[in-house]
């Protein structure tokens, strides 16, 4: 096997490490990359005239459709402070009333349209709340997170193949875990995590195996696309393949794999995965040929990120779009994402866990470790993880900043209900 | 409508808000007003002979009634800091004995008297443990927060109309709520939070109306009670009213408003609403004609309060007095406190609904971004919110002093229990 | 009754605590003493070729048993910081893979001995993980928390007495409760805490009287065994006794005390209890005469601590120690640990309470304002706690060194699960 500019980490096991130094900001961006746009929520959950509240890189927002067209506003009444969403009020399509005093923002420009308690009061008409821009694509709701105005292209924040044409989408879950955004952008562009996700339920009812682990064998095999025009993404061919191995004499073997029929450690996955800024995941194809399986980590806050997941297929007809959505619903979505809940919780062996969940189960994991111990500064990476390491420097490059806490404060301990903060809610 | 000064508030939206400046203290009182007299528990809630711990201002205190008085001591042993109340014991009717080692302390001067385990120490009779000085009036058990000795007269931290002659008091609730006890009080005299409270169950079985806001419409219109003999508090007419407004052309009239009959709006409303140093409101009336209500916003710590309510009125006779606690029991406390548990819970709709539940919700609701988003100097006040305004210069002018935490540490994260600090339970 | 020293304290009551002078390093060992061994489970909870993860001292901790023997390494992966004992994965009976990226750990040495998803990796054979030092005596298993290597003799760390030759052993519980573990240490010694022990279960089918305290009546009645080779600690002898005292006139009684026969004070009570650096108890006789009764107090974290209890008898032959078994399940720990829960619990009254409960419940109760309220400098001691105040001096004396957080960040609010960290748990 070809030595690499990746041996030099591993040769480098007990200094400092040297590794950290091309992505500084990268470590600093605990909130998220400012000025990008992040996928909010899908389009469906939100119906016409409806609001909804989330949090994202620390920011409360409410989100309402009008007339088909979703807008977003600060989710903090400009008078005393209150959340839109612990009771939204609407009068009228166009605006959000505040359940406490009355303050009524018309949600498409911010405007104080009316005070229901002072309806003579010279704020009205003058006074601008925070608006957000949003965009709503493929079924997804992606919202503007920055102060540039306009804001940037969003084609330069979107994973490329996202914006093919012909393309039916279809969401498989939504759902928020315990772990800073970076720790589950790395995860799911990490090589090696194969591993981890050998006891999903999907290889109970499948002949199919899947290697200990698959990676580019030097640099070339990554493609950095990395043109000022953006979009800003790392691209995978995984061309070197772990399908066996042993420990102190006793074999591990690839799951499902055919010990009489190894194959070759060079051929080349047909999988192919890239990762673009801000935090959009691209696999073509998963979990079947012809899928393209779609992931975004919008951070929450520090702590916190949501998890996206939709798969799209090329159709050209809406009978092709409506097989494609059948085989999602009873194919495709059921070996993704399996639990009903929305936890991680421990992994579980056989066929009632997703995909999917085992990567959910170790971001929360390691966590801690990262955000809390400065782990950033003591993992051993190995070749594998070139593709984390090349993706922290791409990021650290392209991004356009680096998302501060401002003005709103950490929700720890706190929540609108009176119990403590719980990220899996919606505000 | 006539120009007030209030309207400079409104002129001023973008710049640094001026009107912060004249009150720099009740801004630095987050653990509430020292040297003052609080509410601390109902009379009732007390046998002769029993203890009670509660905390207030960050202090932890046991109270024991003693031949019908309440006598108050700091609820931790000096001899290794266990709280008396955790496990109360009282082998005669002046003491309390620490379960741990034996301490044994008079209630009524804090003299240690006995040591159980070591009888022949030389503490006993020497040392001094910390006692509060305490009031009960008219079946609320007041305790003086501060280091005043003898403290100031009572009678200038009560609202006038509690010690109004022939009253006959009947308890509403006491309960604990997650707000800061400014947050709470200015919700009690916040002339535009009457919209809030639209749904509650009251207004399913009367025909009475309520309208959207009422207040002063000119600071004349506010009495300020600043006489140097106090108490001191802010008692307001409301002199201008709204009963209907619309938005984008959408109408939005006030709760059970007859559309063919709008009452004008410069009619003066007959309930009288006063706020008093440290903590107390007084309304005149409510719920019904010729009923007192009076509340308490008691500090707990920075992030809670204790809320109470009662009811009075004037009686002749014992009859008087049996009819009115029927009332109370049949037709007042219904209204006014509806839910059976002290939780205040997202607002709810109709008949189950009591109608000071609501402000215990809008509360729990704003105190994250004033206490954690620094909201007091982000706020966009109204017209109304002159009562709130003038409210916090009387306090920031009248107070005697500022509560520390000096020797009291907070409890986030720990409790006797060995489970987080729940506030909602007795100490 | 003879004047002694510690007469002085109490003379010393408004003053600042001169008795602190002596023992400042001591104040600061919040996270225990380094350089020492620990109790970290008991030796039957881990079976062969099975892992258990522990966090002890800050530090997170996977044990696992290979030919007999216990083995430690850092519960935390090299590569990204997952936890092994999260989903311990065990290919060969000398190994641990980490179930994230298969790194593979020879327990025995730390040794980086395969990568599973990256098997040319040049760390396999280089990387060193971070071991402890482990030894199981008398069914306890012991780790080394430092950097001394070799470290010292786990002698000097032991109570004498648990290494006397013939003893059988039987543990009695294991658990861990909210409480550092000076507190917990101290509440073992503590000559004064009998009287909170006067309720527990034992007394209710015993006519054996407990006095309300006994304690050393003079510094002669402590031996403090301070050799330089150790093992350190101090036997308490106690020669004087309380057995019935007053207040305002009222008899308060030893619990099963005959008020006609009651035994003079100065009469020394058979049980000699001593306490040994770093957290080890000692106790002979109880409960029964014959039987030893050993306890530690692990240090888990600034705000827990581990509470090991054994209990120990000399025996000639299989059919005797046999027999002790048989009475340690039938009769001792029926009255030593009674509830089947880890819970402190606030102290119940009667036959279902064990006598240690009790214990387990003062700890966590006067935690918080030692850890929180610097009640260290608050305290006012009395005689019996010369006993307290005489191991602080020791244990400044002779501790190896003061563990530091170090690499270690707390756990406060995050769990593997991704629920707040619960102590109780299993790591």
């Amino acid at each position: 096997m070809t030595d690499t500019p990746i041996r030099e980490m591993e040769d480098n096991i007990d200094g400092a490490n040297k590794r950290l130094e091309p992505y500084p900001d990268y470590l600093k961006a605990e909130l998220g990359l400012r000025n990008h746009w992040y996928a909010a929520l899908f389009g469906h959950e939100l119906e016409e005239g409806k609001c909804k509240g989330e949090m994202i890189m620390g920011e409360r927002i409410l989100f309402k459709r009008v007339d088909g067209d979703v807008y977003a506003i600060a989710d903090r009444c400009p008078h005393r402070g209150a959340a839109f969403s612990a009771r939204p009020e609407c009068y009228t399509k166009n605006t959000v009333t505040c359940w406490f005093h009355g303050f009524t923002i018309d949600v498409r420009d911010g405007m104080l349209v009316q005070i229901v308690t002072d309806p003579d009061s010279r704020l009205i008409g003058r006074l601008k709340h925070k608006t957000y821009h949003v965009q709503e694509i493929n079924g997804v709701v992606f919202v503007f997170m920055g102060d540039m105005d306009p804001p940037p292209p969003i084609e330069q924040d979107l994973q490329p193949k996202f914006l093919r044409p012909k393309l039916a989408f279809h969401p498989v879950a939504r759902n928020k875990f315990r772990a800073n955004w970076r720790i589950a952008a790395e995860n799911g562009f990490d090589a090696a995590h194969l591993y981890a996700h050998r006891k999903a339920g999907i290889f109970d009812f499948t002949d199919a195996s899947m290697p200990l682990s698959s990676f580019p064998k030097t640099p070339d095999s990554l493609e950095i696309i990395d043109n000022d025009e953006g979009p800003w993404g790392i691209v995978k061919v995984d061309d070197y393949t772990v399908w066996t191995t042993e420990i102190e004499g006793e074999t591990v073997n690839a799951v499902n794999l055919d010990p009489d029929n190894i194959p070759p450690p060079d051929v080349p996955q047909e999988t192919v995965v890239g990762i673009y800024l801000p935090c959009g995941l691209e696999v073509d194809w998963w979990p079947a040929p012809g899928v393209l399986h779609f992931e975004w980590f919008t951070p929450i806050d520090e702590d916190h990120h949501m998890y996206f997941i939709c798969h799209a297929t090329e159709v050209n007809s809406d009978e092709e779009a409506e097989a494609f959505y059948k085989a999602c619903r009873e194919e495709y979505i059921p070996v993704t994402w399996k639990a009903a809940t929305d936890q991680a919780a421990p992994m579980g062996d056989g066929a009632e866990w997703g995909f999917n969940n085992f990567d959910a189960f170790g971001r929360e994991q390691i966590h801690h470790v990262y955000q809390y111990e400065d782990f950033w500064h003591q993992e051993k990476l190995i070749r594998p993880d070139m593709t984390v390491s090349k993706w922290r420097m791409l990021a650290n490059k392209r991004m356009r900043g680096i998302q501060q806490r401002q003005g709103w404060a950490r929700m720890q301990g706190w929540s609108p209900d009176g119990q403590d903060y719980d990220p899996k809610k919606t505000w």
